[in-house]
């Protein structure tokens, strides 16, 4: 392999984390390449309002576009194309792209974020963004004096139900097998919350926008917004691949130190993939801190095998 | 103390990460106040390109009047005004601001960046931004092709000129007494920096932009920017006052775990106070993490103490 063949940085994920470590990474002068649809970002189809410095209601997909523009104006490549395979081949890694082309590079960036696991229910992502949302914390300051429900059976969904007290003027929780510590079902049970336990949803009603479901006895609810709190789930199988460690607990996040390092020498992780807060903010922090990492680790390794 | 004089969440520091914390944080409809000038924030007097998502060279000035904007919208109380006192009193935590006024807390998030260490010569403050600055990875990309000075003794300043060499036509490193590894300082002669060792700046020239230095010897050097390296120290005074521990190195930072939690219960930190990479996007990342934390830590306080 060629020197000028070899790639500084390697970053899976063209999301809010790996744009902000490619900036961070190109404004080094070394070579950095990013890999990922931009739309399977999720802030593709979110609307941002919480992001400082950045003010209103933003179009994620407009707000991508912007970080598109500004990692490849600092001199990282973009290529459009999902990661299928990863390999540690010497001292380098390996990454093979859908079209079957394979980049070698010096350090390696997961920024893949977090699949959320949806219903699977007919016009769930079509609605998204105009009534149903995945994020609590994200979006319940856009349904003040609502009708809402919440579904999910583990304690996101429960703490989401609770917090949307606090602004929608009717919660509903479905659960068909709820799963919290029993403090926090008590809580529940005590607050404004309607819980309607043993239920789940089959189906999805709205045409512009979501209207309301219907349960699985049948039952019909009127709502203006539903958020689905099932939990995130990572798709880890490229990391696990190159033995990167992952959470001990539920195998869905990278663990990595506060420099973002996970325990493979030369890996780094950042954003939704390291886990929770699901927020941008916090993607464009870590990206940052591993951009900046992964350079300095392939600047050295750069001279130690060429001697450049 | 009636309940109702009790902030959720108290802010030091009006930067980055001072608002990002505080727009997390008043998202949960809690009662949160931010603390501090923005016109000290290091944001104030610098220019932004960096930043995912905001894109251009941005007027630090101009983003900080957004930030400030957006944390008041979400319902957050700001007090530009410095906190000259912390103490915690019983179950609270208590800020006295400069005009001697007191504000009660169940936690407190310290986001009071760091003061950079300055040569403390005449003309040095006002051509910040115009020929000086503070930060190569910042600003090294402004000074294409030009001549440029890094003072500095530790290997900040030595990183610091290798780094410009790969923007600047021309490099020089003064330093009084050089304090660097050995390996550091033979890569440092072997390459096109030039050193000018023992040497230090007696005066800065320039009326609108920066024209050159005058070296301790007398020696003038024409320059079209001079990097002042001396590393950053932080106001610690009020963190050690509560108990906070500081990194055991050089008392410069305040340390934290991932959660942005100090040593002590309900104390946070974020930004530049808890060391580097001292980078806006790291603030807001730390920010973020620390509203939301001090927020859930509030929320639980609140309810055991006033049952509410
Ligand atoms: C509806 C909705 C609303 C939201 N609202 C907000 C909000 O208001 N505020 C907020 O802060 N956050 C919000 N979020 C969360 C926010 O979008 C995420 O926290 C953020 O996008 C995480 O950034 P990331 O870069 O880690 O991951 P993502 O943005 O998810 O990006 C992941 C990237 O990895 C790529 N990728 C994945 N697998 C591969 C592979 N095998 N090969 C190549 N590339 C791959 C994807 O193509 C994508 O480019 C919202 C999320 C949703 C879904
Ligand atoms: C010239 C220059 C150029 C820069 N360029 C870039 C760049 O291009 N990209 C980048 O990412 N970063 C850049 N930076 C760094 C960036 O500005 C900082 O990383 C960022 O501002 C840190 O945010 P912070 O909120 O932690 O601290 P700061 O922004 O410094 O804010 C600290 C806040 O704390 C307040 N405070 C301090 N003490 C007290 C007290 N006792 N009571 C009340 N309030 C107090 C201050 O008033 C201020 O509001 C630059 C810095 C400088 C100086």
């Amino acid at each position: 392999m060629r020197e000028t063949e070899v790639y500084d940085v390697l970053i899976i994920g063209t999301g809010p984390a790996g744009l902000q470590a490619g900036i961070h990474a190109a404004r080094k002068k070394i070579r950095v390449i990013l890999f990922g649809h931009p739309q399977a970002s999720a802030l593709y189809r979110a609307h941002l309002e919480n992001l400082c410095f950045v003010s209103g209601k933003r179009d994620g997909q407009e707000l991508l576009s912007i970080g598109l523009e500004q990692v490849r104006h600092f001199g990282a490549t973009v290529v459009e194309e999902d990661v299928v395979k990863t390999a540690q081949e010497g001292d380098l890694f390996m990454v093979e792209t859908e079209s079957g082309r394979k980049f070698y590079g010096l350090s390696l960036i997961f920024a893949t974020g977090v699949s959320r696991k949806g219903l699977g229910l007919k016009k769930e992502k079509e609605l998204i963004g105009r009534g149903v949302s995945y994020c609590v914390d994200c979006d319940a300051n856009f349904y003040r004096g609502a009708r809402v429900a919440v579904v999910g059976n583990e304690s996101a969904a429960a703490f989401g139900a609770l917090t949307l007290l606090k602004y929608a003027s009717k919660v509903y929780l479905i659960a068909k097998d709820l799963k919290v510590a029993p403090e926090l079902e008590k809580e529940l049970r005590e607050s404004q919350v309607e819980l309607l336990l043993g239920r789940w949803i089959k189906e999805i009603r709205g045409a512009e926008r979501l209207e309301g479901v219907i349960l699985d006895d049948g039952h019909p609810l009127e709502l203006d917004g539903l958020f689905i709190e099932l939990g995130a789930k990572g798709a880890m199988e490229l990391a696990a691949t190159l033995g990167v460690m992952l959470d001990p607990e539920k195998f869905t996040y990278i663990v990595t130190n506060k420099r973002q390092e996970t325990n493979i020498d030369g890996i780094y992780a950042a954003g939704d993939i390291c886990g929770p807060p699901l927020q941008v903010a916090k993607a464009l922090g870590e990206g940052c801190i591993a951009g900046l990492e992964a350079s300095s680790y392939a600047i050295k390794k750069r001279k130690a095998l060429f001697n450049s």
